[in-house]
């Protein structure tokens, strides 16, 4: 199986936990893709009736290109159930998110959830997290004072480029990706980067995720977390 | 003397710390007003040097109308003191700012700063924080949850308004003023603040300052805190 075809699959496996008249979380990248997509045939096909809510731009597009009715999350009560991928996530089920450069509103969207799904390929399971960039969302202004202090502390900081320029988030700030190659205490190094100056939000999203789907080669594995 | 001369008193008098050379950090408010009006005399009249950066949209104008020279705060190696207002600082100098609406830009060039002067009327030095409104800078984007959750923690929020409508930052923020009328443990409760998804910034300036100068009607006190 490509790595294509295992993101539809748990894309289309966590689609089975929307439920009619659900306020659903609509995650962002290329598995969350999928999921969206079922939603979509879901609702044509099978009469199911949900409210999307979405976390960037790109899904947005896709929602509204699939007939989803969508609400900004501050026009809902709450979030019923929130789907999206991960980049790592741990063997603690600590995660790390923002690869497609969305972390700020999935980690809005996130806070307010009830449930959320995360699904990814069996390739992003990881003893600890590290071997993947770790996105940090900065305000322009002081972002290289921002990069020389994370350089100075070893992090291996690195903006996050995209046609040449600096990559600018739907919220209009830059991301700078730290290297970090094991990251041991996600929950003390999420705190220490809540507190630096000029950080809008980072990718380590703890204590978060309530299931995991997870895809491989064997089939579709679903991991109940908390 | 009416708070005008007071505010005048002590901005002229925080001027006398910038020498030449000096990479200075620019204040927002009606007191660094008077402070930046000093530093453009001091240029004209006694060949003063400086560069100056700024902390908002507002005094970048000020400063480039008294033709002093301006650099981002990424353009600079450091600033080499910032002289700024303060909302309130109590007795064990630890500071709230904000008022102007500019706490994000100001506090990012205080990180940087190597000396900080806070230049206040009497008023503004008090026992506890609280009695002023406590900004907080917040992504649009899930505004109104974190307006609710704010609220249900009693911290009784109010949006920024400015001409009917949510105070935009320079930045492109909202800002939910919070009222507590007394902060017992600013550093503490400047760490809960950073871990909430969506705040950018917060208006608590702990163990920051290194000198404050207060103007009353005795005159002008200069207090060295670290």
């Amino acid at each position: 199986m490509t790595q294509d075809e295992l993101k539809k699959l748990v894309g289309i496996e966590s689609a089975k936990y929307v439920k009619n008249g659900d306020i659903v979380g609509l995650g962002t990248g290329s598995t969350a893709y999928f999921m969206v997509e079922e939603l979509g045939r879901r609702m044509k096909e099978e009469g199911l009736e949900i409210t999307g809510v979405t976390t960037s731009n790109a899904t947005t597009k896709q929602a509204t290109e699939l007939g989803i009715p969508l609400k900004s999350i501050d026009e809902v009560s709450h979030v019923d159930i929130l789907i999206d991928g991960a980049d790592e996530i741990s063997s603690d089920f600590q995660g790390t998110k923002g690869g497609g450069a969305a972390l700020l509103f999935e980690k809005i969207v996130a806070s307010y959830a009830n449930e959320i799904i995360w699904i990814v390929d069996e390739s992003k399971m990881v003893e600890k997290l590290g071997a993947f960039p770790l996105p940090i969302e900065v305000i322009r202004y002081g972002c290289e004072q921002l990069f020389h202090l994370f350089d100075k502390k070893g992090y291996q900081p690195t903006f996050r480029i995209n046609n040449e320029e600096k990559l600018v988030t739907d919220d209009g700030n830059y991301i700078i990706d730290l290297h970090i190659p094991t990251i041991n205490n996600p929950i003390e190094f999420a705190k220490e980067l809540d507190t630096y100056v000029g950080v809008v939000e980072h990718g380590l999203f703890t204590n978060m995720v309530n299931r995991v789907i997870v895809g491989s080669e064997h089939g579709v594995k679903t991991i109940e977390v908390r």
